[in-house]
């Protein structure tokens, strides 16, 4: 019997179809087309991207020139786009309503190397991301213009990346989006009905089940969601209370690359590369220490589509049940 | 500059961005892989599908063999299953929730000839469709296990479809969903404080300003809507108030399915033959007439991708303004 199961945070269900029940193997996504020629985020071609906004070098080298670890610049082709007078310019046409779309947009080039993937990078290499997605938004929360920054990865092309040197972005936004608030309200009102955080809860019953449980360690716990949209939904939660990804030490940071890395290898063992999105869920730019939010990180791979039932609906149907995905994922050999 | 716009029933945003402004030959797709080998929806196959719910057929011919026009059977894949003791048995599995995946989910196989689509078919084959949609919503209306009926067409694999034979999808819910839950509600909330149906407004101020407009007869109108989340998506809708589409008349029949089958041509015309979805938006079943809901289509072309930004925000990406849309459809050269 195919089961409906709600997500415990905001008002989303999804089917879990057992009926189809999908076995890793049983997924055929197209592979990443390697594209030749010229690559933008190449060291020696610095100077074809906009200028960097933060980098880690090697001492001694110049910004915007070769010897860099990581770097920070601006998206050639921003979606949102900053003016100088800042002014959201909110008006109505007629009926509807428009304001103008200001922000910005950044794209965070993962490593130097053309053809390393997050999966097969070092830890360290891994924490000098982690580092730089904080590093940029505690930056950006000192400008007022910005009430949210949302931190996000698309990787391969399906999952709609459009060049193949691995990079991840950053969206600076004026308003909290949509998602977002749901997701603050969610968990609002759940606070307020049992006085506990529901992502704490959440962890603590995943821990003592076990079932959905891919990785832990000493202060992260990596699992498939009870409600997952997509088949080996994975996500990566601080097992303590922390609302904001800025609160995140330089120990805990090292914790958090050792367990992201261990997923991304299991995921790559147990479905190949497949492509795949993630988006760092956390709490809006200078909101105090929130009781009821609790940062994360929710990875999904891109194995099914999106089609008219879930466009209509706004229910997902996965063929994957977590419980599935979890033991596959645990068992994946290294 | 970009520009972040409102969809006027439910709390939804676009970012229509400028900057990228694409016309129609800036799109590349997938073009659908054409499958050779067996179909099970061509005439002479008819035992290989489940039995039919439904047909369209020459006088004298048998269920469930040739001489059929158009036919209506079970998905051999359902999402959702009936079950005997027909129970939601909804549950908790500690703090979360779930319930058994109860619901019916038919194809409607809409024409005999396998290379035909819903552009090429006639006048006639089109209004055989369009009655289809109807016949089985209200056929199923009397099952009171069933609350909603959401009506959908996947064409093109990119766009989820798994055959290549032309149908529609038919999935029948215990639930009303999320998604038509929200825009009940954000019609209902603009009717309480305006008396006034938000889709009546918004036809009316979109005639007025003919920009967004694509086609028009007597009884229905189809725009390119103000916030549309996909470059060319388009609606259709009657003129005149109506919430569900089971009022749908045999002479409405007709010029629905003349102005459909001109957007489709035209759609075809400018970006070829991109995969595309449409969603049948309409009340739920058995709700008195509601003043503050109006059924339509609404056709979303598959010619970019959700990716991380709109998995993590809720806003989607739109680089072609619906005012050039609509200009582009409007002189397509038929």
């Amino acid at each position: 019997m195919p089961e409906l199961r709600k997500d415990p945070i905001i008002d989303r269900w999804v089917i879990i179809s057992t009926e189809r029940g999908k076995r890793p193997t049983d997924f055929v996504y197209e592979p990443d087309v390697v594209k030749g020629g010229f690559c933008p985020f190449d060291p020696g071609n610095e100077h074809t991207t906009p200028p960097e906004l933060f980098a880690l070098r090697d001492p001694g080298t110049e910004p915007n020139t070769s010897g860099w670890r990581l770097r920070v610049v601006n998206n050639k082709f921003p979606a949102l786009l900053m003016k100088p007078d800042d002014q959201l310019n909110r008006q109505g046409e007629g009926m509807f309503d428009k304001m103008d779309g200001i922000g910005t947009h950044e794209v965070i080039i993962e490593t130097p190397d053309h053809h390393a993937t997050l999966s097969s990078i070092s830890i360290e290499s891994f924490m000098d991301v982690l580092g730089a997605y904080r590093e940029r938004m505690v930056t950006l929360a000192q400008d007022p213009r910005f009430k949210y920054v949302l931190i996000f990865k698309n990787w391969g092309k399906a999952a709609g990346a459009s060049l193949e040197h691995t990079h991840s972005q950053l969206i600076g936004l004026p308003i909290v989006p949509e998602l977002v608030q749901e997701e603050l309200s969610g968990s609002k009102f759940y606070h307020k009905w049992k006085e506990r955080c529901v992502f704490c809860d959440m962890i603590r019953q995943e821990l003592q089940q076990g079932i959905r449980i891919v990785l832990e360690n000493q202060e992260f716990v990596a699992l498939c969601p009870f409600a997952p949209r997509s088949p080996f939904e994975v996500w990566i939660l601080p097992k303590f209370h922390h609302s904001s990804y800025m609160e995140l030490t330089q120990e805990s940071c090292r914790l958090l690359a050792e367990i992201f890395s261990a997923t991304l290898k299991r995921l790559e063992k147990s479905i190949g590369k497949a492509p795949y999105n993630f988006i760092l869920h956390t709490a809006p730019l200078r909101e105090p220490d929130l009781p009821h939010y609790h940062w994360h990180f929710e990875l999904m791979p891109k194995l099914t589509l999106m089609a008219g039932f879930e466009w209509g609906s706004g229910f997902y149907i996965n063929p994957t049940p977590p419980e599935d995905a979890a033991q596959y994922l645990r068992e994946a050999q290294l």
